[in-house]
């Protein structure tokens, strides 16, 4: 009964983490509504997606441009993994890229970083995760002997702790130090929704 | 920092209603993260949106498939506006689309539909609800006169009841009967997540 266009876009968009079947459903209208100029715009957007590289360092999802590409069209780094200027020793690993970007904001730190992927609720590491531990354990091997420091960069839930064990029991063994975000996260807190000075005080209170 | 993309997805996805910013920034890491076959897949739904047509008599959206396109070229009409067998002098009033699928989904409503849209908190009616309110009497009275009845189907939420004495004002003269969903929805309940059984019964027992 639905039309095929406004079905097809929600089944397809009802996939997606937190928008559910309703959701979707009056989005596809909402945006039939908008009309054709903006429909296309919103679908170059979506599709411009595809432009984006993932990082094989750091497996962060950067941008390809002209500049980036003549300095990574062999090795395919972020903007931060090819930059000499950070100290590539000292890691710190995030659950999201969007925890990344906010780290990034509080300008506090100079090293670089790992994308975990969102870690389960049981604390089980999926076999991605794995595979980019062993690649980055790899990495810091071959490049370093072992790295200056990891900080482990999870939320303050009770849940991070059980995965900070597990994390640390994966890595003790490629790092000098392996730290995790200090006072000034709020207890509960996530690194989303942390303000930049919070972020930067965490930072540097890190043990 | 965020990559361009990324910024230009989320920009524009966050201006949609109930997606905020930090929403649109994971949902377009995640979208990044499903590969170029699947972004192209979730841009050609997106993109498909602009083959719906507007119903010029009830303004619902409609995929303006060939059979309906011999029938309505001349004309636009949903599949419901230009069904012979639907009573055309019986309307029910909705504010959104996903109103008039539930309903349609009830199996109980032999009529057809005017799609009003979402009417302020403050009750009053926008230009376009104006406009659609005045094009509909204009139709209602050339074709029949009078309507033999106008059904209020809004949900029964307390900023209905004033939206409903603000639509009864406005169409009470071109109707001989203006109506309101019976008992069976809940109060405080809204037409999209009632269960068709209780909109049936709403609509057998309409006052």
């Amino acid at each position: 009964m639905l039309p095929h266009p406004i079905k097809k876009f929600a089944d397809l968009f009802a996939t997606l983490p937190s928008l559910g079947p309703r959701q979707a459903t009056r989005l596809a209208f909402y945006l039939a509504s908008r009309g054709k100029a903006e429909i296309a715009e919103f679908a170059r957007a979506l599709a411009a997606l595809d432009q984006l590289q993932i990082c094989k360092e750091c497996f962060a999802h950067y941008e390809n441009t002209p500049k980036l590409q003549k300095n990574t069209e062999t090795t395919r780094l972020c903007e931060i993994c090819s930059d000499p200027h950070r100290e590539h020793n000292i890691i710190a690993l995030v659950e999201r890229e969007t925890d990344r970007f906010s780290i990034e904001k509080s300008k506090k730190f100079r090293g670089r970083y790992l994308v975990i992927g969102e870690i389960a609720r049981d604390g089980t590491l999926n076999t991605e995760q794995k595979l980019r531990l062993a690649h980055f354990k790899r990495l810091i091997t071959e490049r370093f002997g072992k790295a200056k420091e990891i900080i482990l960069a999870l939320n303050s839930t009770t849940l991070a702790d059980l995965e900070a064990d597990i994390l640390l029991s994966e890595l003790k063994t490629v790092t000098e130090r392996i730290t995790r975000l200090g006072r000034g996260m709020p207890t509960g807190g996530e690194i989303e929704f942390a303000d930049e000075d919070t972020l930067g005080g965490a930072l540097e209170n890190r043990k």
